[in-house]
């Protein structure tokens, strides 16, 4: 499916709360202020903190305290890619249809933009303690520790480190292959879900069920990311095509074949849908919104 | 000036907590845990968690609160070793006299390590926010917002933006060298002695001055750095000596010449215990522990 018009109009929604946050690009360390904004501002569906507002509105939430993560969650998720492009990464060249940080700044300033996301990332998202109102801050401190949880080695980074250790093995169990789609991708869907719904006041079960459905819609993403890979091209991904095969990764298509992999994104949104028909409020963009994520061509 | 016996054992203390906080070495993960934890326990002497507890000490603190921003800091400052000794910045093979973390794990698990440092520091610091009492949870907000700022673009990050861009110039200005060793090395001696004085409840006043005093100790300690790069031996640094000029740095023994780099290790010490005398509360080590900051020999 081609992406929602209403998504396209949010984007840029999203990029104007994300622009708030950005560094200004001034002093000594100018250049790597402008190196994270190059990359901050390279494009991107904005899907991480798109999620993570969408689930804030699903249970009513509506204050400004969700800003800081919403561009905090873009932050992590941007300097894990600056990082996985480096040539002893990935090696890629190219993302988004623009050089990647490393090309257009250097390896070494690219290391630093990366290691300076992250770290920004926790100062934006810790400027929602100073506008947490009576009773909010319990709420910041939950949604932090979350945030800080699926970014690291129980999450982004652990799934990164067992991909980087599969790649050119002989084969992979389809347990660790598991393990690997719901970290490196699932974790910060996850995180934005969650801490949308932690701020907004969820109860537990809530939380668990959104934590549970937000993984079955990161699996299915990185899914049908294997199938993309495979099937589309430069000029529609912004990046080359077989790029997995280059890498020598282990992917769900080449464990399953292509037939299941399909089969298998179809019945993660299914789950996925029936877990967010049972949660109270409605959002119809948010269904969209996953429905897109899971089913995008590019 | 020797190591104070009385150092060497609370180095063992602050080896004990953070132990405490080392991830364990298992899952998929696990090698990243590993280069991690060898990262980690490959010595060092502790100075950034030791000066927080015992400007924690000088404003009477007495709880536990301080021990996950003890390892915390640590954590930072290790993540910050790992990439500096990185390919594309320093390529240092040595470090306390122990293969640096790529050699031993290889370039991507050190930047993952890297990574999962940084991030774990915080979700590690944020522990604290479980244990704060009544009253305690202010000051764990305001840490932590030094914590993240001193170790960001507008601290040690900035620094070594500049350090970077610094290399092979022909010429730096004193405004910029004095720029790079403040945010580069004395941004995290900042945060240390910050943090203490915050979760102890120190005055704002009293806060502002433990963070020019821990300037000028960072400052010193950094022209300290040059000089021992210069004089010491590889048997004493336990890596090799004249890596500044290796790699083209700019230093200030170089711009300043070796005598007055001397004489300004003096004078900023001088100032630094002029102003902790100013302070209220007493703690001998600290002050044993600053001026062996500055004049180690090692």
């Amino acid at each position: 499916m081609d992406m929602p018009k209403e998504l396209e109009e949010r984007i840029g929604e999203i990029e104007l709360v994300l622009k708030r946050y950005l560094p200004k690009e001034e002093g000594h360390q100018k250049t790597v202020l402008e190196a994270m904004n190059y990359s901050l501002l390279a494009g991107g569906k904005r899907l991480r903190p798109m999620l993570m507002r969408e689930t804030y509105h699903l249970f009513s939430g509506e204050s400004t305290i969700i800003e800081p993560f919403l561009a905090a969650i873009e932050m992590v998720h941007t300097y894990s890619l600056v990082h996985d492009d480096l040539p002893a990464m990935d090696n890629d060249e190219y993302r988004r249809g623009k050089k990647t940080t490393h090309i257009a700044y250097g390896e070494a300033m690219a290391i630093l933009a990366g290691d300076a996301l992250l770290n920004y990332a926790y100062e934006t998202a810790a400027q929602a303690f100073c506008m947490a109102k009576d009773g909010e801050t319990d709420r910041v401190i939950q949604a932090f520790s979350v945030f800080a949880n699926k970014a690291g080695i129980y999450g982004m980074v652990g799934g990164q480190t067992a991909d980087v250790e599969s790649e050119g093995a002989p084969s992979i169990s389809g347990e660790k292959l598991d393990f690997i789609y719901r970290k490196k991708t699932g974790a910060l869907m996850e995180s934005a879900m969650q801490v949308g719904a932690i701020l907004a006041g969820a109860s537990v079960k809530e939380q668990r069920l959104v934590e549970e459905l937000a993984g079955e819609v990161g699996l299915a993403f990185q899914i049908q990311d294997d199938i993309l890979d495979q099937t589309s091209t430069f000029e529609k991904l912004g990046k080359p095509i077989g790029s997995d095969a280059k890498n020598e990764k282990r992917t769900y298509v080449q464990l399953y074949g292509m037939e299941k992999a399909k089969e298998d994104v179809i019945r993660l949104f299914s789950d996925a849908m029936e877990k967010l028909a049972s949660l109270p409020g409605d959002n119809p963009f948010l269904n969209e919104l996953l429905r897109y994520i899971v089913h995008r061509e590019k």
